[in-house]
């Protein structure tokens, strides 16, 4: 399999061992599995051992950015400039869709859509691309709220770290559908079968100062609006 | 700051470089925000680089077990029996519990509660305690499923392979409350607030090959029952 414009290219690392038929590089599905989400968890060694910490991240096209502070030890070792060696990273986004219940423990299983993007990132320094990086962080928490905020001032810039991470060597794993279970365990009793997992948004509360006459948004009801969870009144 | 019966004893790892009021160690928040997933990010190093996979777990008092396949790198690399080396991860569990829109993009934050575990995972080898860990395993998805399930055969327990890995090295973070916004922000017309994040359950979906005559069990209408997402019909 090698890649077209619409894919990334496969690599040892993004080819996976087992389920392979779960794997895919569509450039499509890739962003919007990543667009979905706001939270990664970024890996990268420190002293020889793995550490795994969840972090904002945003996408801008082909390149994502992931929230640092100035004095944390990623972004440290990152180094600043053009010739700092950067930090090599996994960077990984889960979202469950379901619990597969099947009539074997065995077959139990969730059905989930993943992201692993590996690669080496570096400290973001140009002013006008930490500008962009750091709307796309605001607006992959909440599409449109970088726009209704105010901008990080001189002193805000000097004390936020953002790391850009070029998506080249990346892959999707997807499970749908149904338990799979073994042919001689179909006549056995156990209910089986799927329990979606809903991830939505409560009603928006308002900060205790905030001037009661600023009404709600247009894009946190649309955020909050087409995903209810909480039972409407009737 | 030192370890008591009711912490876990911090290191240099497990103490944060920022936002260290944050952290805890805390036995029962630690067992709590474990108990709530089903789902961590187990970080490892693989030819010197980090590897992010979202995968399975479960937690059996002050141990976890892990969830893998024996033709997994990982678990390859870990070893079997008591003289193997085990494996250096970090598994790290996060819950997003609000999105937090300050008046400044700066402050802009999430609500959240997360674990990270750091050690070595060792392959579970003894018959006994691989049966608890797949008991384990299945009940972090759905509390009592395991008893309602097949167990595993001979054939099944040789192709799984589970990793134990003691809770020591652990701490947890989070973040609660409203925006913190400077004061000279105040004044600001910019709507500020907390948008509750809700995840639950969707409706039951019975496997198309499921007896219809058999019910919902209990432990099921229990995870979905009391934190309905769909609306009800009124």
């Amino acid at each position: 399999m090698s890649a077209t414009p619409d894919t990334y290219p496969p690599t040892d690392r993004t080819v996976p061992t087992r389920s392979r038929d779960r794997a895919s590089y569509d450039k499509d599905l890739v962003h919007a599995i990543l667009d979905e989400g706001s939270v990664c968890h970024l890996g990268f060694v420190r002293d020889g051992a793995p550490v795994v910490l969840p972090t904002l991240y945003g996408r801008v096209g082909g390149r994502l950015y992931v929230h640092g502070s100035t004095g944390s030890r990623p972004l440290r070792t990152a180094g600043r400039g053009e010739d700092a060696p950067g930090l090599p990273v996994c960077l990984t986004v889960t979202h469950v869709d379901g619990l597969v219940l099947a009539r074997s423990a065995f077959h139990h299983s969730l059905n989930y859509r993943s992201v692993v993007v590996h690669g080496t990132a570096h400290q973001v320094t140009d002013p006008e691309e930490m500008r962009t990086a750091l709307d796309a962080l605001v607006d992959q928490v909440v599409p449109g709220r970088s726009r209704d905020a105010r901008p990080a001032n001189a002193k805000e810039l000097a004390a936020t770290a953002v790391l850009r991470l070029d998506l080249a060597e990346v892959s999707a794993k997807v499970r749908t559908g149904g338990p799979n279970d073994d042919p001689e365990d179909l006549a056995l009793s156990h209910w089986t079968g799927v329990v979606p997992v809903r991830n939505g948004y409560g009603t928006p509360e308002p900060a205790a100062d905030l001037d009661p006459s600023v009404a709600l948004p247009g894009y946190l009801a649309a955020l909050t609006g087409p995903r209810p969870v909480e039972a409407p009144s009737c």
